[in-house]
């Protein structure tokens, strides 16, 4: 009786019934809800109401897995399917760090990575994020050339204002991050202005910084959107 | 004799007229002006002959309801139109508190939702209402995916960031509204540029937000244009 | 013999000569160089070759329109060219005021519209133009929709915040200023996190109102790109 | 047998040999890393071991570009490829400077181009520019009608606000570089509403400024995005 109970039928059809989906879904959602609550400041009886509410959803999740590994008839299958992997890395990573030794705020951070799994537990964001994909391979190129081009311009920007201005334009690195700030067109009046007023040629940079990124990322929207809309009409 | 008066055909001719549609229009226009023009400091003439009109248009609204609701031949597809639905209910919701002891502060909030009628009384309006409620799916799981990004950077963000930057990164809550801030770009240098004078891996927390925040807005945008094409060829 | 020089053919051949074309460009280029330099300060000696060279430019533009008028057969069908009556009316517009008790302020001013003459001289940014106009209808809806809901939050925020901030929301045109910046998302979060403070449900006004904002924007580009694409597949 | 090691075959064989092709890209970003490297504070012997890899690079690139000059079998065909021309100057711009004479500083600068030839040496990336250069001629001409937009606005501007915030609209150039930032939405409010306390009108001048200057460049979009997908369907 205990083998007709434990056969993979019996596993599948609990793995494929609304009511178990449902479950794991709203058991998700109290593991994102207890992350957020954790991050107020809350009563000790609330902390250990939360422990134990953490270790049983972790059995949880740990019990789901091996239910779906065993649903699974070829077990080679289960490991080559993506997101059969996501989720059994996100549990795994969540309960191998349970030890003495190891630090709470690993254990928190680690847990964050749960909520994650709402994406592969709701179909309809699967399908979001199996659409992102396609253009992967379009975006890492376009994102390549937006590299190349901060790379060249905060060569040129850590040489030329590193005097007049060290704090923004000090090294490399630095430049990096104030040129990200001004491809984003966030206050980038106030990078630009103070150095306008020593240099009169400042705003050529600036200008044909922001055209030439604006263009780059104008190019990966309409790179994205052109594969989008070929997919859609393949199937 | 009045019996024919009250006849439908007769409700229907009204309310079909091009004058009495433009008469709705002005009313609701007039009603605009008048929440408008309370907001500014008035003398208090002004105050009771705003108070008349508004009594006015009232009843003139009540009255067009009602004209539509005899107009139409059948009483139960009344209220299958969503739009007749929409303008009973702001209708009504401004008549049922008019009472002593209804405050005057909600009084006024639920007036405001008349400018609204403005958008079913111009079909063109209605029309790109409708429009809008065609990718409403979409957006919604587009924008379900945004909250799970929000609220995992949120999570790390409320842990890693609540010492040194307490009054952004505090909790969960005050965290989800500096990600915001951050997703629109808005001096958004301004919140990274603190921690990364102490952590230097900062950026790599941001810049990953942005990014995967703007891939998702931008498959959003992309999602809807797509709908609105597709609908478009259909008709 | 004078009579064979006035004739239209003549001025004709002189208006689609791409010598006389390349002139009148020239001629809105230098005004419009003209106008730039004026506002650096200069001395006198320019300011009176400028003078004089206005004048020159001034004759030249109605001359121009002069030969354009004679030169078309049909003198009904030149106020139907939408841009010729664009041109005269700048031409126009310019000489009118010179007299003494017009201001000088006044005359600058209009002078400046001149520079618009380079979009009907210039093929293809009329063609671009041309373009625009094609979605003007929906733009016009779209633009409608956008202020409806500016008005209705405006009269919201004006009602709610204008105690917390008068600065920001005294009345409705200072709220719609207001506004207008948080729609386009510049230092939007110095505008909320001030009456977040006060009222734990501003973000709800906030949000709603760049979330609303920004489809019916979205809406707006959809629409003028299906526009385009529906009148290039005409062509 | 010299003459057969020199045979055009054996340089073209080398040319299009995948390790050739990959000691290419890793010489390129060797030398970028250079370039960054160098802009951080180093010790002297990392000065003397970079000066000697620069001139280790800049033979390599020498020798590469007589290889494939050589491997070329028509001559005059190798400086009909744009790709071909772009990375001869790169390469000589980067030698020929070389003397007792030239400054280190623009020594420096002109090293930071070879960077551009990672462009030339990924094929996807050349893809890339190539066909961001098939919608230049629209791009031009969008940008020529910006340019004649902003030109007006700060004729405008100039004459009026000169005299009440001369700081950003003194003359020409200044109300110019204010513009392009009002353009790009960055903390425009702070342009404007000094202005909006002195003129009520001036909300007219920068909405107008604003809303045409969107519209214009959402013109650009649609047309390279009309472009791009033109040249798809036609491959």
């Amino acid at each position: 009786m205990i083998n007709s109970f434990l056969n993979k039928d019996v596993f599948f059809k609990i793995k494929e019934h609304k009511i178990f989906q449902s479950i794991v879904i709203i058991a998700i959602i109290i593991s994102a809800f207890l992350i957020g609550a954790s991050t107020f400041e809350i009563n000790e009886t609330l902390v250990s109401i939360f422990l134990i509410a953490d270790i049983l959803i972790t059995l949880f999740f740990v019990l789901e897995i091996i239910i779906r590994f065993i649903a699974e008839p070829n077990k080679k299958l289960f490991f080559k399917n993506g997101w059969n992997i996501f989720d059994t890395i996100i549990v795994l990573v969540s309960i191998i760090p349970i030890g003495p030794n190891s630090s709470v705020l690993l254990l928190r951070l680690l847990r964050i990575f749960r909520v994650l799994r709402l994406i592969s537990a709701v179909p309809e964001l699967k399908e979001l994020i199996e659409a992102l994909f396609l253009s992967i391979k379009r975006v890492f190129y376009v994102a390549l050339l937006l590299f190349i081009i901060l790379y060249i311009y905060a060569s040129f920007g850590s040489i030329l204002f590193s005097d007049a201005d060290p704090e923004r334009w000090k090294d490399m690195g630095i430049s990096m991050i104030t040129l990200v700030q001004v491809l984003t067109l966030s206050s980038w009046e106030q990078v630009m202005l103070p150095l306008q007023k020593i240099y009169w040629w400042a705003w050529i940079y600036f200008y044909s910084f922001v055209a030439i990124g604006s263009i780059t990322i104008l190019n990966l929207i309409i790179a994205v959107l052109v594969d989008v809309v070929t997919n859609q009409k393949r199937n």
